[in-house]
């Protein structure tokens, strides 16, 4: 195989069309060509979250945006409600308290989805909460928790609702409107395909009442900045305008696609390589598994980075592996953005082997059949 | 002319080797071959800087740096010195402020460089100051700053020295430990040749001393985070990653050559452009010339926005504007990262057709004579 595989749940594969239309010539960014494919790129990606709100383009990690969803709303004492049940949620608490802001947390087992009705008595018994923060695809634990019914619960009060969509969207169901998510959070090198670098929230008028009177103190990332800069149809400060120009390129294609239709691909593949790896005799980690990323247990007493190294180094697939008290115990898979069926049948392909190297027995090619039946040869 | 050229002082345009290096497949940043990049990058910067100071790596734009250089450093309440002499200094005072800090503003008239006596002044009578804070180019007046000579007054107080060396850093000479800079901050779209995307701080032990105690609240740009991942060659939250790729290569080629070499280069094409200038009748709006950037007065009675668009329209020269106070007066065209002798000349030729059909008189072809003086044919 001299293809390298990149399955990993952010950076995802950037396709090469993209990769040559932000090699292109340098442009200056205060320009009507510029202006134009801002606004294209804004379009689109109002698209893929399904709102008719704002969304504002920040020139950051994903972790920029979920701190700009944190100090735009709120002010020093408030109270918010943090979703924490995998890696992502957490780091919402710690930007919180960074913050001075009061947490309370609600501790959802690692793989499993948070209940609303756990949400709503916490919303009912601290009815000044400011905002409820939570997550679409917890990628440490590569599990989708279930946003809509979060939303019906948190929409009758005045919680802001946030959703760090950043590595769901693309791959996962989401509907920021239809949802009442008051901000959604999103990444660029996840579903959108283009490299990591930029960072999106879409704002709601509920989210913007609070962001009039929030008084945490704030400059990058302050909304205000990039409302006032839309007028213009720019950002603030010079944005990273190669990936601005990958992100309208990126998606152009998957509007023209149509986003169910791309989750639906995405989900395809997820289907596959889960039937594959239970074909395989590898049991799935998450009670709730994401169309984004699946997180698989490796068999008892195989490390699991010994495994991905392997991978790596014979077979160019690069799996991601566990993080903090799942390091060694899974690997993850993506299954979004640029990761195709191919992809998808060659990792699986190259794991069958893998597995058998590192002494694993089973019956050699299920797993490849298995996803075959829903992905085709 | 078929090409473009682009002269704006920041984003310069791309060198295409670095442009192609950047367009290859995507990797992932928790890898060996990742790591070993960004340590080339990280050292890379350190001999541009001139320093043995840590410098953190930051996914933002050149004002997220500036942003860091506040929020690590001050408390609630503190006293800093903000030298005003331009947009980007008044920045510094707008970032200081939203974060409550109280600002002893030295206002500087726009084009003059701030005298060090006066900066030891307000140090002699507030000696209290957390930080001082200027800039090497303002590049709103393509002013230099004597950031030597301003070091050699705060060295030796409590203050820690920060220096916005975002448009100058790679043309105008910069020596960060030589002249007692605490926090160089940087970015990377304008003398390091690569898109906008990444910003830097170059941090010293004086700087650490305050940022221990800083009470400041901050997540993203918080040094402590970046000090920690440096201990993996890493950075808290993903990198640009393909933007760091282009950091290295761009670094290389400039330390190839010796940073020393490559601020000549760029001097002699700020020399030679401003000579060229002079020859045709025009004057130079600043008194303290930056090599980074020349602004230029318009002839009386000429709208230096109405040129600006007929050598972008007609000629693919891209000047940048006047901003706020001296829209439509001056023009300006940059000297710094990739642009070259062949961008120094051909926009001197198109400038002299564009004036002519404005309708300034003026003795045609001074301008190109007086700089292939400097630069050759």
């Amino acid at each position: 195989m001299a293809k390298n595989y990149l399955m990993t749940p952010g950076p995802t594969p950037v396709p090469e069309y993209i990769r040559n239309e932000m090699a292109k010539p340098m442009i200056h960014h205060r320009t009507k060509e510029y202006q134009s494919i801002f606004k294209d790129a804004t379009d689109g990606l109002k698209k893929i979250f399904k709102t008719s709100n704002d969304i504002y383009t920040f020139t950051s990690s994903g972790t920029g945006a979920m701190e700009a969803s944190v100090v735009n709303i709120c002010s020093p004492g408030d109270k918010v409600i943090v979703v924490r049940g995998g890696k992502f949620g957490e780091r919402f608490d710690e930007i919180a308290k960074a913050y001075g802001v009061e947490v309370i947390q609600l501790d959802v087992e690692w793989g499993a989805s948070p209940k609303a009705s756990d949400i709503k008595d916490l919303l009912d018994k601290n009815p000044g909460v400011r905002a409820v923060y939570t997550t679409l695809c917890e990628t440490s634990t590569a599990t989708v928790f279930d946003i809509k019914s979060i939303g019906e619960v948190v929409r009758p009060t005045n919680a802001v609702y946030v959703v760090d969509a950043i590595s769901g969207l693309g791959a996962d169901k989401f509907e920021n409107d239809a949802w009442g998510v008051d901000i959604g959070v999103c990444g660029s090198q996840k579903g959108l395909m283009i490299p990591p670098g930029l960072a999106f929230c879409s704002v709601s008028p509920k989210a913007w009442k609070a962001a009039e009177t929030s008084r945490l103190p704030k400059f990058y990332f302050n909304f205000k900045k990039y409302k006032k800069a839309m007028d213009d149809t720019d950002t603030p400060f010079t944005s990273a305008i190669t990936l601005v120009i990958g992100l309208r390129k990126a998606l152009e294609t998957i509007n023209n696609k149509g986003i169910d239709n791309v989750t639906a691909e995405h989900a395809a593949q997820a289907n596959a390589f889960r039937d594959a790896m239970k074909a395989i005799g590898l049991s799935i980690f998450s009670k709730s598994p994401s169309n984004a990323v699946t997180a698989v247990n490796t068999p008892a007493g195989m490390d699991a980075d010994a495994l991905i190294k392997l991978l790596k180094t014979e077979f160019g697939v690069t799996f991601a592996p566990g993080q903090e008290k799942l390091k060694g115990k899974i690997f993850r898979a993506a299954h979004m953005g640029g990761i195709d069926k191919e992809h998808t049948m060659e990792s699986i392909k190259a794991l069958e082997i893998g597995l058998t190297k590192m002494g694993y027995n089973f019956n050699a090619g299920s797993g490849i059949d298995a996803a075959a039946k829903i992905l085709g040869k």
